[in-house]
């Protein structure tokens, strides 16, 4: 766990009971097998964000604790899903959930997920808040799929990268920094969803950065997915524009088409013998920074704090 | 297009308008595939439901059609994920979503689908409705996973098929009779909820018997997929059923286990030959009873008989 989570350990104890309620089923069939794949979620930076904020504020209530398990589980349905595209094995350490129960299982379970995450949130009562929770969905959908759209593209631009990037993952982090705040003033529920979106941002790029320079091990999931998939993120971005104009075509064939294990190698050689995810990683500070700028708006303290070593974090992470 | 459906015609019309509305991206890569795609949905059932059942009471609003418009989405992403699943090529005589955008796109625009549709109902501002909804979709996303872990059971009772058959396809329409009434008495909405949910029944297990007896080019979509993927559907449970005690053991391992097309061709001729399919039919045609049943309880006149038109076209259809 993370450091700073450490002060949080009740209350994402809580989260996760929350969740494990929603997902409970009548149905002996169902309830075993999600009783068998354990708890379900990524690292809790979600649940973590909306705490941090709701205690930098108003205090952390029930209603924080419910809304932060409703987007990990949302966050859950999205690994899932992507884990069964990009047929990664591993996840936090474990077997993925297709790994283990097969393709067919693992769609229905992220539809699953998806949707009791959104009951979740219906049975609060608070038609605006679901309303602001659905939109952002839509958006982390919407930026799945233009991802999808967009691989082996060899032109795809920093700007379209950047798009992707805040749909897929910086939305969600976002609406976790504004729903901490929810019972803060416009200004303060504002400054929380920017600095929820700027470590989202940065968070993605050096998780880009990682799927060349992690190790496996230590990141417990599988890596070079995206050069599989022919995603070209930031860190292939910024090789093509270091690169003479007159080789880049030549090159950005090269960095989209691998698909075997020699190609891919190939290609990870090509960046971490770069600059370029030193590069990245200037980028992912620069979001770090607008955090930061982000969290003056909010009381000075002890919970503010912890959010500057959250965002510290991102980009020191090595997992 | 089904005769008792002629009426609703405008009504239809504005329904796929709205369900177009809520699927637009203003992510071009985005948009362009969901324009490419065509009108996302089934056969306009739950739609027709809702609009039916409002007809017959207060008349149809506006909500009924945006309501019936996130039914029907709902409706599609299941069959956007159940197509991929059972690798069926065809749908409405169309090919169908993972065959033409791939799977990794299909389970993508299946939680596309998904989350826009929550999030249609979400801005209408009805915490309740929206309750229910997404109670319902837990109840359907449960479905489509108790089917896939009870597959290849031989000892799946009927029961058990009936929960199932409840979860994944009754429980919808129901919805879509309930919500159809949302404006009438409490007797006219629990009614309506009974008329859909018998409706529903009948539905399924009239598609279940499409699945052996069907003419895929009639029907419009890839057949056989149940035996393919070991579902114990009611017309083998019946098989089984009036086989001698002692030849059921050999016969319930030779109907959940066929996967190559020699062996999926002799369970199906096994089952046409056999009167399974007829009996099979005898349920359904006692839900559609129970569907005439709870009608008594709406007030009579043209709405109601084409609520009884529907509910007998359900058994009678061959496609």
């Amino acid at each position: 766990m993370i450091a700073v989570f450490a002060g949080l350990r009740a209350h994402l104890a809580r989260v996760e009971a929350i969740m494990g309620e929603a997902l409970a089923s009548p149905e002996p069939r169902v309830a075993a097998m999600i009783a068998d794949i354990g708890p379900f979620h990524g690292k809790m930076l979600r649940p973590a964000l909306v705490l941090l904020v709701a205690e930098t504020l108003s205090g952390v209530h029930e209603n924080h604790r419910r809304l932060g398990a409703a987007l990990e589980l949302i966050h859950s349905a999205t690994l899932v899903h992507d884990d069964l595209i990009d047929d990664a094995d591993t996840r936090r350490g474990q077997a993925t959930a297709h790994t283990r129960f097969g393709n067919t299982t693992a769609v229905l379970l992220g539809d699953y997920l998806y949707t009791h995450a959104f009951h979740l949130v219906a049975t609060m009562g608070d038609a605006a808040c679901m309303a602001r929770l659905t939109a952002t969905t839509n958006v982390v959908c919407r930026g799945e799929l233009h991802q999808q759209m967009a691989a082996r593209d060899t032109g795809l631009t920093e700007g379209e990268y950047e798009a992707i990037i805040y749909a897929k993952t910086a939305a969600l982090t976002e609406l976790a920094g504004e729903l901490g705040a929810i019972d803060g003033t416009p200004a303060e529920r504002a400054a929380a969803a920017a600095y929820g979106r700027a470590c989202g941002m940065a968070f993605q790029i050096v998780d880009d950065c990682l799927d060349f320079s992690g190790d496996a091990q230590k990141v417990g999931k599988t890596l070079a997915t995206d050069v599989e998939r022919g995603r070209l993120t930031l860190p292939l971005i910024r090789l093509l524009r270091n690169a003479p104009a007159a080789e880049r075509p030549a090159l950005a064939a090269k960095l989209t088409s691998a698909t075997t294990p020699d190609e891919v190698a190939a290609v990870r050689k090509l960046v971490t013998a770069s600059g370029c995810l030193q590069e990245s990683l200037l980028r992912a500070r620069e979001f770090v920074a607008e955090a930061h700028k982000q969290l003056l708006v909010l009381p000075a303290g002890p919970g503010r704090k912890k959010l500057e070593e959250l965002a510290d974090f991102i980009v020191v992470r090595d997992f």
